[in-house]
């Protein structure tokens, strides 16, 4: 067989100021060339529990069972829900984006008997609208997106765990998108299982899920398994309770995260670096500093977009810090745009999925790029691409709003 | 919350010469530091397609149906089962080790009517036992691991498709122990999905399971894809075709690294790198000068651990080249000793599982370390530890056997 083989992999220089993934911070890159060890050794097991040490403090959780999904953010959704759905459970999953329908879609793989409300593309729900849903539709488990990177929205939780504990229900966010750039209160708020991915405000590369959950989902989760014991022995895989999936039945890996460390898969040792690293240099930095990072970039970026001329898609008031979605001017073709922008600047920021598809485009401010000069480099370099295409804007009006907004904010500060 | 932070990740050295995960090729943990791109820049979408054409040339595959599971060889293995088993197929695991134990486990979770066959850990099957096998049970799929580590057994597999296809059946098998090490034809062999690890002869870090499905093997997955769409608008979950996961759904992630680049998951960035310059590695030495490189390694290995006065368990003319295991001597503590030789010279080998626990070790070549210095110096330290604790070592006598069996394949050579 003959073939070329390729060079080195050797990437453009990319500011990433999309939706996610976006540029990792470089000390993440540097711990993901660090040499491996092997699965048991002393340094592996201690630097596996300073991981999940370390994600307690970035979920604001005391709960042991906090540790990593090896896998996109996708699989830590995946085990969650089907570790926590019996086959024929009722579950209620609020859709306010596409990434509802995904947890909706993967409750139905879980053969649950899925209900969904939903509002519309740019709103959220109010708890009221929530309790009401859990009343009618009686499911064992809620599952509510925080923030749905399709829409910019920021699903408020806060009061969702008390109405889940009141209902008797087991409530599971995908906080994805939204952990680290967001407030996130896993036991102030009532969380039973929430799960995340490193390539969005945590700064990281996709490939690793950091998970926590409750002593509530915990014991559900212990049952199924001596269940799943049970029936394994008696030959018959048929149950109802049975967790279709080794690799994500969350009692074994919990485990293997576990003081018995039982052997289930290899740990993904680059990946548990890169993810350590991650939360690592934002406890360094201070968590609800990370956040009004966050906050500020975001509001920079929105003051500046909105000083091009462009008009903010949705409820702004409840638009995550970390990214902004913006209609694409009448005349510019957005894909063309996006394309000179990425092209000639070096610069990424994202198209849209379903109902927005061709309509919006949406800017990140996250993670290592919830900076000052990746903010206003990204508007100017926007200025200029919208120019080219015919769209009126300011010269020199985004920056300088965004330019206000930080200097308001030290202003503030002082 | 008050919470100590640790420094920046800081391996210790090690010389990994377990049965996996090994030390990763200097350049694979270089490419793992490389910026990241977007998810659909031009750059990443040829770098993903570029691995597709780099592991074609490993598994020795025309197949396009060539790509990447983002998780850990144990993710592979189960996307390839959940979605070529439909609930209630007749699957067929010849079991000859833990490994095939894990297969049957899976197929089981997959929902499957499973059927095992089993032989005497350290030892392979006879072609004509699983056909006799398959003609009794009438299985829709053959699961059968190549390399199995617990025990070193490389099972053959050349007449393995032929026997399928003869009797209609679908060939899965799990290569992740052996693939890049031991030769492995996936079209010549009649091989319908194959997967398999970075973290053993790849030289790569655990996270990305290379995996390569047969037309038949993607018509099968195809239709299912078709089934579940329909029973998504009938609203009914319950179907037997339902493939039970959406991460691991075949179908989904085909198109995804097919030409619509459907969006799935967000690829991996970091792990794809890394598995394309495992990859690369391999096929710039050349795949049949590393699969030789292994081969003279392991010789050097046992010939060294018979020299030390070792015995070699299972039957060593189906041992895969990349591992061996040696019985611990009478009156040597097994653990002890291994603690021993990872504190005092930075070098793991391998305990065991199941029936060998506690009986043996095992020794890996594999990878960037299926080098001599990394066999003598392995040798030469083990010879210490054997000594330190009681056991009778020639001196010098393991490392003299490996010397000259390198010195004999030079002289061969010339």
């Amino acid at each position: 067989m003959t073939h070329t083989i390729p060079g080195p992999i050797d990437p453009p220089a990319r500011l990433l100021m999309g939706p996610g993934p976006i540029s990792a911070y470089p000390s993440v890159l540097r711990a993901m060339s660090a040499p491996l060890v092997g699965q048991y050794d002393p340094f592996m097991t201690a630097a596996m529990t300073e991981t999940q040490e370390l994600y307690r403090a970035v979920w604001a959780t005391q709960s042991d069972a906090t540790l990593l999904i090896d896998g996109t953010s996708r699989a830590g959704i995946e085990a969650a829900m089907l570790s926590l759905i019996r086959p024929g459970d009722r579950v209620l999953v609020p859709v306010f984006g596409r990434f509802g329908h995904l947890l909706a879609e993967i409750a139905e793989r879980a053969m649950a008997e899925v209900h969904t409300i939903e509002t519309a593309w740019g709103q959220v729900f109010a708890p009221s609208a929530i309790e009401e849903a859990i009343i009618r539709v009686r499911p064992t488990l809620l599952a509510l997106v925080q923030g749905d990177t399709s829409t910019t929205m920021n699903q408020p939780l806060d009061e969702i765990g008390a109405i889940c504990e009141r209902h008797g229900v087991l409530f599971y966010t995908d906080a994805t998108a939204s952990l680290g750039g967001n407030p996130f209160e896993a036991d102030a708020w009532g969380v039973d299982a929430a799960t995340a991915g490193l390539q969005k405000c945590l700064g990281g590369p996709s490939g690793s899920a950091p998970i926590t959950l409750s002593p509530r989902a915990v014991e559900l989760i212990q049952n199924r398994k001596k269940v799943e014991a049970g029936i394994r022995e008696a030959g018959d895989p048929s149950s109802p309770d049975f967790v279709r999936s080794n690799y994500f039945d969350l009692g074994m890996i919990l485990d293997y995260w576990g003081p018995r460390r039982l052997n289930h898969h290899t740990e993904a040792t680059t990946m548990l670096y890169g993810a350590r690293e991650c939360a690592r240099v934002l406890l360094l930095e201070g968590r609800d500093e990370v956040i009004a990072r966050h906050e500020l970039a975001g509001r920079a970026m929105l003051e500046g977009v909105r000083a091009l001329g462009l008009t903010v898609f949705g409820d702004v008031a409840h638009k995550m810090h970390n990214v902004v979605a913006v209609e694409i001017p009448e005349g510019v073709p957005g894909d063309v745009a996006r394309g000179a922008l990425l092209e000639d600047f070096g610069i990424e920021i994202g198209t849209s999925f379903g109902p927005l598809h061709g309509k919006v485009w949406r800017i990140g401010t996250m993670g290592y790029n919830a900076r000052k000069d990746a903010v206003l480099t990204t508007l100017a370099a926007l200025e200029q691409v919208l120019r080219r295409f015919g769209a009126p804007v300011p010269a020199g009006g985004g920056v300088e709003a965004a330019v206000d907004v930080y200097a308001g904010a030290a202003a503030g500060a002082r």
